[in-house]
């Protein structure tokens, strides 16, 4: 594997699934792979299951990690071309991402969306960039609009836990006050669609996401409609896509709570976390009917099945 | 060795005094018994000596490290039951202390006293917390009420400095401008209350510790009487207990001086660090008669005979 | 070597320059030399090339990496002597610098000058304070008023990109709109000096470096004069070291340009980045006529070159 920015770079989903729970198994089997191998780390935003599940992924395959939270460890970097820097960036990516690739094997990054102008982020500036001038494999750490760590973690845990083997999944949208970024739900929607799973999505008016990513899911703007029979609700808050960034309902009715859960077929409740309790889906399923730290747990597979993968290559 | 988050963690203290001092005759002796364990070191506060001496021991015994600022490298942690996660603190400790917990061998975590709440700060929320979720071994890097990583290094510090059998030791307040927390003291005299050290302590009125911690070790409010024939002289602020987290006093002839020291039998002067020259000990005593440095450098020990014995019960 | 402070700890250049190149053809071949071995690395400010490029060097030699932001992860630090510490700085660096030193084999620290007293800068107060107190071999990571691993980067890319056994070197001052350092430049002419390439340094009037730094090289107030045939032009923005610390002016001519650059001999342009693009350099410079980023690269080199005649010597 050349890249793992997307969906497009991986050939085959399922054999990438399988080797994430082959990992899982045997963690410290492929670690003559790593040696003298070193991965960046960079964050332009916060994390805790990314920073520590990769770093730890790469460990258990030998590789050296260094880790930056860029613009706070080192300086905010400039994004756009032909601009004269005269502002508070005052370092070009250009001569950041050819660098930091000088020196790394494989660098990899987080950089959320701005969510101020949806063709910006929609273009992912800032992990093409890289991609553009690292010269070295690129991996996507959550970007504007894609998680693919998560969801490759997501599909091992299904994988897992599922009792059928075309389960029902549903992917809710849940109340939250703050707009936040569509790559969870865009990247599942996406990975999903991949598999042949049952997928349904369900949020309110509004919130339709982007059919790029969306593709032709079947969308049921009624969530108990939508939850009926399914085997895993994978919960998320998202901003609205058409009227981008914007928060357009926080109705409460929509966070998962065990009477919505009674609607499923004995279903799990996942989620990527972090997760406010009782705000997106209450303590009770939480505590009884999620799988949400299992998921979290599989982003360490995930990352190292990535990271076999790239490494084999290079 | 299960965890440890307190003196009661310990089967033996002698036997961990002496392990430590035996790490730092051979300090790779053990590398083999870190191998493929990762410690996750979690810092909810600033810290330079316990940051570095942990990191250090761990890797002396062959341990993959991985450091996070909580709250500025990943989210705020909320850590009360039963809310409605609504505010600045977008995760729970439930998920985040599972989720860590599922990528390490052990977690080890600093978390401060608030001294807002006595109540709160001597239930040990945080570090409770931790061990009831995280699923694996808690070593505790200095908590609301206790630092046994000090203490061991201090107890391991007087071992190797004492001319008697029997030490006299002198746990003595010094003067703050700031309320700090009483988890050092609390230690050191829970801790060499396992000892039959001659042991006393002495603060001016209105500071005496939680009788918890300081049992029935002889108190006496001047620091003259109390520092006379001491072979150590343990300086250290903390604010009130009793009026909890405030700052009765500065009084400034509390401040360790040379004069104060010709008091004792030729003591040493020592401090957990860091200390404010020439306002709680003088330039002079800390230039010329005392061991704070060594007892800074044993936290490397006191940190791998800790690790050491944990590894040996995984 | 015993320290990497200054030119002044290298017994000769030039074999340290054909060190790195030699690292640079086989980065593993001393992995041995390390083991064991451990580095801190302490960041008074932001870095992007000097963290990554010394942990890489560290770890491609074996050793054990340790990463501190003073201040911020731990405690301010106080350099004065005989103070009253009852401000915002908590530790002295009398006890932090010898605690540290008590936990690594080499200390390497970053700490700019404050451009506020030049005496207090050119006396190097922190760096020296490290050298005094750690106890073992202190590295630095750009300090006061010099960055020697960039110098002798600088050198070895020199030598990598040379066409001729003594090319012409013109050290150009750049427009920049807040006042930088002088480290670099200095620095840069400390070290070409002890060479025998042509060197000359241009800048507008007022901005004459310390002759401690430029010593007898040619000064010539005209840039596109000093151009004339130059096969390196080494760009940078420094502050007045007269009238210290001040803007005298940021006349943008002094930007280099496609048209500057016709004045060389097909010259190569070279800055330490940062680097504002269309500030100090064109864009077309820096796509087109420049080795910034194999400068850059060569960090890695000149850190294992230092790091392996330091660990040689313990």
């Amino acid at each position: 594997m050349k890249n793992f920015i997307s969906l497009h770079d991986v050939e085959n989903v399922q054999e990438l699934v399988q080797e994430g729970l082959k990992q899982k198994q045997n963690p410290f089997a492929d670690q003559k792979l790593g040696k003298n191998k070193t991965i960046g780390l960079l964050f332009f935003n916060p994390s805790l299951r990314t920073r520590l599940s990769t770093q730890k992924a790469a460990q258990n395959l030998g590789m050296n990690v260094m880790i930056m939270n860029v613009g706070q460890d080192s300086w905010q970097l400039e994004m756009d071309d032909d601009v004269i820097m005269n502002g508070d960036k005052a370092e070009h990516v250009k001569e950041a991402a050819a660098v930091i690739g000088s020196y790394c094997d494989i660098v990899a990054v987080r950089a959320f969306a701005g969510l101020q102008d949806r063709d910006a982020d929609y273009r992912e500036i800032v992990i093409e960039k890289f991609r553009q001038y690292a010269g070295v494999p690129i991996v996507n750490l959550e970007s504007a609009t894609r998680h693919p760590c998560q969801s490759l973690a997501d599909l091992i845990t299904i994988e897992e836990f599922k009792k059928t083997a075309r389960p029902k999944i549903v992917l809710t949208w849940l109340p939250h006050f703050k707009p936040l970024p569509q790559a969870v739900a865009n990247s599942f929607a996406e990975w999903v669609n991949m598999t042949d799973y049952e997928f349904v999505i369900t949020h309110p008016e509004g919130y339709d996401l982007s059919s790029q990513f969306a593709g032709n899911t079947k969308v049921i703007y009624n969530q108990d409609e939508a939850l009926k029979g399914a085997d895993f609700v994978y919960g998320k808050n998202w901003s609205s896509y058409t009227q981008y960034g914007q928060v357009l309902t926080q109705d409460p009715s929509w966070m998962i709570t065990k009477q919505k859960m009674d609607l499923t077929n004995n279903g799990l409740f996942m989620h990527c976390l972090p997760v406010r309790r009782n705000l997106k889906v209450t303590d009770e399923v939480l505590d009884n009917q999620s799988v949400v730290v299992q998921q979290a747990a599989n982003r360490e597979w995930s990352a190292q099945a990535v990271l076999k993968a790239i490494l084999s290559g290079l």
